[in-house]
């Protein structure tokens, strides 16, 4: 039998933790080839005032210094600069990169006419289009470009944490849902196959408006009654407009790690609701806290805004407060205090 | 037009931020008598060394000392010390007693052959008994011993938090939905009512079971991801629980403030989750923290031990990882890490 090659697209922090895992449970597996591929992107890493690339400085170390530190990584899970030689050395292709840079790779991919692969997505975000305002979910903008099936893995993990303990996944997939859950379900990472991949993926991008709504409640001190009952409106407000972007989706996939989980932990520990948090209780703009960040972009702003512009075209602006108030108060059109809009009637 | 009248029988903590905030708002409630009457079981209160009774020193003071510190109580809530006289000169009454107190308050009330009233029960808990091991609604209870209807109304709500800002409550009514919530719901609390009580008034109880789970797997410093799983997990419990009480229950109730919501907020702030993590972080066992809570009864460790009883009964404890195991914990017969049993297949 011919066993099926991995091959990660993506090696910041979640596509490092997740390779990890695979790679450390693959061997225990019989469809899958033993080594694993993941492609990064190289730059360069200054340790102790000396330069060096990062690919050639995990390749010795077995620490992806910049992004998981501290996690020792196995040795079968093969770093690789060249993106056509990870894709065509793979029958599995599991695609983790920033948001912005999907568009890029894919097309690239596109151009070196490649056999048929299986897709799955771990990102958590939507493209979207200024001009038509629609969404469209990552993994079917995969599907229709390239021609493979594509499914999406979401759930309640923190990168940095992901090693330590057990958590939970869930794949959305309408076709290779048990071959997915086999790769990804390991003693420490217990996954569920639902075929609702809608949900699935927009819960991962719209959680993070939710997210700062909690984290703006919590900077205003408001009571933590008030903070859960907002959490649980703008809850209702993802299962709602992923009804609107897919009249199968089901409403009960929220039960899912990717829905209420995946939610609590944004809203107790993530970034966006620190995010809500900055603005509420210090006054600060999204353009400082992303300067303060980095470089790195906050998702849950540019998924309000996005959402935004959907719903304007909708004409349905009324029947999602939380994310409407949410725009509001990270593009400066309202104050935090207004936050309580969303439980007028 | 006959006007409702109000009577809340109990003046804990729960009872009299409830009472508070009826009170407020039934004078722009055109249905309801504007007095509103509360049982108090009385005692006595030391001030600056003196004693007093504690009905009197709320009259005087329009303050709660022992049970809702802090809060101006209104003068339209009347402190009654007289059982009979509150539930004679009401029309619909609020139960919200400790748990403990209700059988005996119910048979009083029998026996004093009162006119047919409206219910509704704010308690968490349930009747049990050791003898069949079956489990009992609260406000089936008072259905059948009194013959009066008698709604659930449960909600993410801190008693200490109520008074501050805006929370939500569920009630779940087959009979007085709507008068309920025209009682209910203020410019402070929003309420929904369903008509599925089972789930409403036994995630009540239940949670507390799910929130020691969660404050185990933080005590033992376990990563956010797993805790979070574990909560998950607990709350798929509930909703299967509920199911096995009562098989017209609806799954999406979880979806209400009293299902996610109060789950939330017990795992983040509540006392049974603090227990959860006292006992794995010190090794403490639950008569050393009940000691400690001043005789005050922790509500998910009994709840655990009735639910256990019910499981086993119904032979079902493997299907219950998460009850099972915080039972376990609770009663000296396992290690706190065995918390991690629940993601055994």
């Amino acid at each position: 039998m011919e066993l099926y090659r991995i091959g990660i697209i993506g090696s910041g922090s979640f596509g490092t933790a997740i390779a990890n895992i695979i790679a450390r449970d693959v061997q225990n597996k019989s469809v899958f080839d033993d080594t694993v591929k993941i492609w990064i992107f190289d730059e360069q890493v200054r340790i102790d005032g000396s330069k060096e690339l990062l690919s050639e400085y995990i390749k010795r170390e077995r620490e992806n210094v910049n992004y998981l530190p501290h996690v020792k990584l196995p040795e079968n899970l093969l770093f690789m600069t060249n993106l056509k030689e990870v894709v065509q050395k793979s029958d599995i292709l599991v695609f983790v990169v920033p948001h912005q840079f999907i568009e890029k790779i894919v097309q690239d991919l596109k151009s070196m006419k490649l056999k048929k692969k299986i897709a799955c997505s771990l990102m958590k975000g939507t493209l979207f289009s200024e001009e038509t305002a629609e969404i469209v979910l990552i993994s079917n903008y995969i599907e229709k470009e390239l021609g493979w099936p594509c499914s999406a893995v979401m759930g309640a993990n923190i990168a940095s944490e992901m090693h330590k303990s057990v958590c939970e996944m869930t794949i959305g997939s309408r076709t290779d849902g048990d071959l997915l859950k086999q790769l990804f379900n390991t003693p420490q990472v217990k996954v569920n196959v639902v075929r609702d991949k809608t949900s699935v993926e927009l819960f991962g991008a719209l959680k993070n408006i939710v997210a700062i709504a909690f984290g703006v409640a919590r900077g205003l001190q408001l009571s933590i009654n008030t903070q859960v009952s907002i959490m649980r409106r703008g809850m209702l407000e993802m299962i709602e407009f992923v009804k609107m972007v897919d009249k199968n989706a089901d409403k009960l996939t929220i039960l899912e790690s990717c829905g209420i989980a995946d939610l609590m932990v944004s809203c107790i520990t993530g970034r966006n609701a620190g995010c809500g948090t900055a603005i509420a209780s210090k006054g600060l703009t999204i353009e400082k806290i992303e300067e303060d960040m980095k470089g790195q972009k906050l998702q849950g702003t540019l998924c309000a805004y996005e959402v935004m512009m959907y719903l304007r075209k909708k004409n349905v602006v009324d029947k999602f407060p939380v994310f409407a108030t949410v725009y509001g108060i990270c593009y400066g059109k309202m104050d935090s205090n207004q936050i309580l809009k969303v439980f007028e009637e």
